[in-house]
């Protein structure tokens, strides 16, 4: 199978569904299914919708080659296999652009086409949205604690090593600055940065013992003053003379792993300013989350390096999305349909703001009869039509969201602390 | 480049670094690095190692084709660049056999070579065991509570998509039936099980409403008696009815997914044994975890389906592994020489255990300098020497490991509540 195939992304039984409904006809009755959230992770009050690119941008490899098939045939019927061999999904999508602030039932991915095409891509779409989205939402969290100081995403030795790549995508969506993931360079036009590990300066050890400054030298020659050295292998003051002494006091940044961050940032700033390095930057990383970044505010720190928080969530390391059949052949849907609140049909949303731009309400409304309301603002977008990807999918524009959805959070929506959700959600029935 | 490629899964410092070893000459020094963790995650007793047999694999994939060296040629000279192009391993691996229990300080993966080749699998090493081994040490913990009662994965939605494929693997390595996942057959014989979710049921809803009993002929007719009915779409009880009316009492299972589970179990086990599908077996799901599989120990359950708390690592999604230099042309390093305990040097370790088979002690001691200690058992085995792959990886021997090593742990390493690690680890220090 080509490696770059997402169909055996899956779970079993949508395949097996899938046969029971050709068997039956169900397979080609028109079906809506949507991505939402019933609820967020424990006291969050927003979440950032990410996935949307990723998700649209692997449908195109989500075909079933010979090899695919042949790994099915020992539990899916001929006319199961066949229908699979010529898959390609042509329906429709829409839902919130990547990068929009989302609350519980948010519609923020809306599939629509035969039950069929639909159903088989539920796990994909899942898997996407519930980790791209996880790490989004955190990180989105730690860009608003670091009031404007730049983000470094270096957690990819914490997570699985493609779930990396797509964490240092969503990171940097949520407004990180960069990522230590080449890959997600190379893939997602994601900068990298990285200068260098503690390893560099042990390997300089020698029989005499350990030597910072050759590592330092070594560094220096080879990637410049400019540099980030990292000063805390041994003792961070002798680091710190170290460092200056080698690279001079042009050098452009130290960074400071261990102790006790806010006293190792002032002691630094201290030093540095006394050696003459007024213009080095300090770096500091080491089990930083939004809580620890946020503690740092006052202290005179230039950049944060952020790991295992940010790519597991920091808590919440998915994001709790369902992928549900709310419409069939223009019929609401739902589980349990004696509750009273319905969440069936095919589905969109408007947000209103005050004039300030400050957010009020997400309304969630039945598909094409949007209540008249003033400062509102369309949330579904399309897309996919028939098949061919429409509308604007870049990071970039997904960036300038996030920035514009935290400016736009009421004031106690981008607290840290335990809370409920920043904004109410309405939700109109389908009202047969 | 080559999708199946994993050498840009790596983060940018370690090619600086290269870049600046080449230049001095560091490059060529022999090391060796060291993956371990510090600590167990917060109040576990005992780690399973998982990743080994994945990261011996990827090893043969870490290669620097041509579409690497260009995503790569902006920050590094001509002499790294020649240098990766030409990149591969071929120094030595060691380290725990995969589904071995491990702790605090555990020399889980040695490698070893010059230092430039073993720095730059530093980022793929981690990602692969700390995703691995969290998800396997989470695995396992569920197999305890579950007594010997079968284990569904059942995440790969909550994971991303690449992840719910490994995540499939390291359940299965910790002693799960089987997993959801489709790739995670294909690609490593994890049994693939499942049969139908709500959607199914709800897909069959007409203008007159829900029509459960379409839904449950649909797929009998394609899957046969044998199948697993999801009877909890609408009304459990009538749901019974309509499974055992439709397939009669040779149905093979019924699922839950809803509902207090224990009480559901033994309601429906009753209402089964009454229409005389007595032999009609449970399978329960829905935000299980350990302690929620353990509390269903007394109740008629014949399977659960465990998603979320699997692939997030219940509570722990990684592993907090480490990989450090620890050598350096046959000197021990490590960061802040002053501290008294050394964990320096290339190691290996043994087991201790009494004449019952129970472990009492791990001793961690320097390479090739074993204690003459009574009953016990070497932990450090040979993966790849001199680049090629030796020993046995099998998932097969991986989960017969899993499966001793919980019957070889002291009584109190099976608790799930909060405590030390299961036994303690003793560290012989080098002595130079």
């Amino acid at each position: 199978m080509s490696p770059a195939s997402t169909a055996l992304l899956t779970d079993k039984y949508e395949l097996t569904m899938l046969a029971a409904a050709l068997r039956d006809g169900a397979a080609h009755r028109r079906t809506t299914f949507e991505v939402f959230a019933r609820r967020l992770p424990d006291g969050r009050r927003y979440g950032v919708v990410a996935g949307t690119g990723r998700f649209v941008e692997t449908l195109a490899q989500f075909r079933f080659d010979d090899a695919a098939i042949s790994a099915l045939a020992d539990f899916l019927d001929e006319e199961t296999l066949a229908y699979l061999a010529g898959y390609e999904f042509r329906g429709d999508i829409d839902g919130y652009a990547e990068g929009e602030l989302y609350f519980p039932g948010s519609p923020v991915l809306s599939v629509h086409g035969t039950f069929a095409e639909c159903v088989v891509l539920e796990t994909l779409a899942l898997s996407i949205f519930n980790h791209d989205t996880a790490i989004a939402s955190a990180a989105a969290r730690m860009v608003g604690a670091a009031e404007g100081r730049p983000l470094i995403e270096m957690g990819s030795r914490r997570t699985h090593e493609q779930a990396a790549v797509a964490a240092a995508r969503a990171a940097y969506l949520a407004g990180f600055s960069g990522s230590s993931n080449l890959e997600a360079q190379r893939r997602h036009g994601v900068p990298a940065l990285g200068t260098a590990a503690h390893a560099f300066t042990l390997v300089h050890t020698t029989a005499d013992g350990p030597d910072e400054k050759a590592a330092f030298r070594a560094q220096v020659d080879a990637l410049g003053v400019g540099t980030t050295l990292l000063v805390d292998t041994y003792d961070i003051s002798a680091g710190l003379a170290n460092a200056v002494e080698i690279a001079g006091p042009d050098l452009g940044a130290v960074r400071i792993d261990s102790g006790d961050l806010g006293v190792m940032a002032r002691q630094t700033r201290e030093q540095l300013d006394r050696l003459g390095a007024d213009k080095t930057k300090i770096v500091v990383s080491g089990d930083l989350d939004e809580y620890a970044i946020a503690a740092l505010r006052a202290e005179p720190v230039d950049a944060y390096g952020v790991g295992t928080s940010v790519v597991t969530g920091s808590g919440a390391p998915t994001a709790s999305m369902v992928y549900k059949l709310v419409e069939v052949d223009g019929i609401p849907v739902e589980k349990r349909s004696s509750r009273k609140e319905s969440h069936g049909g095919r589905k969109q949303a408007l947000r209103l703001c005050k004039s300030t731009g400050t957010m009020v309400e997400e309304v969630v409304h039945p598909h094409g009869r949007a209540p008249e309301l003033p400062d509102a603002r369309p949330l579904t977008e399309s897309f996919v039509r028939d098949g061919e990807v429409v509308g604007d999918l870049s990071l970039d524009a997904a960036r300038k969201r996030v920035a514009d959805g935290l400016t736009s959070l009421p004031w106690d929506g981008l607290k840290l602390s335990r809370g409920e959700p920043a904004i109410p959600t309405r939700i109109i029935p389908p009202g047969r």
